[in-house]
């Protein structure tokens, strides 16, 4: 029997990332635009569709040979009926069958999900967590997001909103998300935004740091994770503080991960995490064991850096979705 | 067929209750001793033989009717080797093989469990979580424990230490535990044990409360669950100002596990629950409700009180015992 494959979409507010995928999680064919939100889902799936076709090309696979089609996220999602009920960031997507119009491109059952969980399936099965039963992934970008794998199976929840391990209160009456979210929630104390938000809080407070001539040198715009480990390898006081208490806060939380859920194992990735490496997750590492409350055979439990980078995303999905045929 | 019963024993540190339960749940006959565990680990294995020779007479039932055994212990267990490796508060107790010993009293398999789990298995199957698919139960005494069902089956982990829900830090660099335990997670801020530190400061700092009564009539002792219930009933303001800020930091706790697990329903026993009901969950509810992150179709996840009291454990052990003897 001729090998199936299946395309796997990663749809963000700024790019969308399509792959051939094949059965064995090896993304053999890619293409990347700018998804152009602002112009409405019509365009978008027009671009998505235009993706799909030079992935296609690059893989040197032919339409026919596509049994599935898998898209992550970001926002609210209705997985049965493959509806993006909304988009992260984009208030003009409301209700968008998302599905239905894939279809009509090419005529195969199309799965979508969460943009994080599709990114934690694809590091469980191809990625850090390969060969793991329990994981839980922990994207550290803008935001923080997440996924659970229990059992071999992502942990969907009720209402499908399992894995949102970005708002896990961490710091009660902490600070609130920049952008909206759980006050002392992990989001609010450590993503991109929040060490963003403290590092222009101690600028603004006198402090002297290399960022200041760093983001003089690029036009003063986001505090980005490449910023961030430029003054890190410049042992920069300001960013180095900000950035252990951050590591603390994860760790903390990590060690409620594993107190609450005993996982194999904890895979951190994310611009701030692909930014930082082992520095970060060693300092999350560390903290993260000392508050585990049981330390019998606590070093079996593996934190890890993701191994997948971007394409964590358009592998699990198109995994999930190679899945969904079996059933 | 002749119906099977299995027995199940909840072990504690002051208590043995033990019960013959039938296959649906039904705690048909029980029996309850002092543990005396200072007596060693013979010594209390005799008295869990004598309630069960009591639990069956209670019921009518022939020590041949009973297909399994199933027990609950706090502490560090070895499942797979029907092991007590160490029992909380009890430093005599090490390695103690359990079920080999309780298999000399009848030959049938035993199943040994960590007490919090095999209470949430009761609360699952025939309690107030009886018909949910995922459920955590959170148990509120002198500490704080847990289980977590996913897919109708208690979660267990990698080192079989899932559950430990108490240990989440909510307040990061809070109050350390009373008794050891983790700084700033949950037990160390709404245990028993918690809310009575943190009543006797408010004493010790000059504050007037009914507890002065009400301890001294008692013989100035702990500060039990019956002594809050009175106090609440007063409208003593030391009482409720302390009781309140413990069910706020179980609400951003519950919060915590909503946006992690998204389960179907939330579960709360133990002491302090069953000394203060309703009026402590309904708070823990809307604040629960205020922090979660998806507010959509949140009416659908069920913030309960527990329905089994005593006996949800000796409940689920039994019925995990039979489980067993499927597999």
């Amino acid at each position: 029997m001729a090998p199936k494959y299946a395309i796997g979409i990663d749809l963000g507010g700024t790019k969308i990332l399509t792959a051939v995928v094949d059965a064995q999680g090896s993304a053999i064919g890619t293409a990347k635009k700018t998804t152009q939100a602002e112009k409405g889902p019509e365009a978008v799936i027009a671009r998505i569709e235009k993706t799909m076709e030079e992935a296609l090309d690059e893989a040197g696979v032919k339409k026919d040979r596509i049994a599935a089609i898998g898209i992550g996220a970001p926002g609210i999602i209705d997985s049965a009926n493959g509806v993006v009920i909304s988009l992260t960031n984009l208030p003009g997507w409301r209700n968008v069958e998302i599905a239905k119009a894939l279809r009509r491109w090419h005529t195969v059952p199309v799965m979508l999900s969460n943009d994080v969980r599709v990114a934690a399936v694809g590091e469980h099965r191809v990625g850090a967590g390969k060969g793991t039963h329990s994981m839980v992934a922990v994207f550290i970008g803008t935001g923080i997001g997440g996924g659970i794998i229990i059992n071999d199976q992502p942990w969907v929840g009720l209402r499908a909103s399992a894995g949102e391990v970005g708002h896990m209160i961490t710091l009660a009456d902490g600070p609130y998300a920049v952008g909206g979210g759980i006050r002392g929630g992990i989001e609010a104390l450590a993503s991109r935004s929040a060490i963003e938000r403290d590092l222009r809080a101690g600028i603004a407070a006198g402090r002297r740091s290399v960022l200041i001539d760093l983001l003089k040198e690029k036009g003063n715009d986001a505090i980005t994770s490449s910023v961030l480990a430029k003054a890190v390898s410049k042992n920069d006081p300001l960013t180095l503080e900000v950035l252990r208490r951050a590591a603390y806060y994860l760790g903390l939380h990590a060690a409620s991960l594993i107190n609450a859920l005993d996982p194999e194992m904890l895979v951190y990735g994310g611009g701030v995490i692909e930014g930082l490496g082992e520095w970060m997750v060693s300092q999350i590492r560390d903290i993260a064991k000392q508050h585990a409350i049981n330390k019998a055979d606590l070093d079996k439990i593996k934190i890890v850096e993701a191994k997948l980078g971007e394409r964590a995303g358009v592998i699990g999905a198109a995994l999930m979705a190679l899945d969904a045929l079996k059933h």
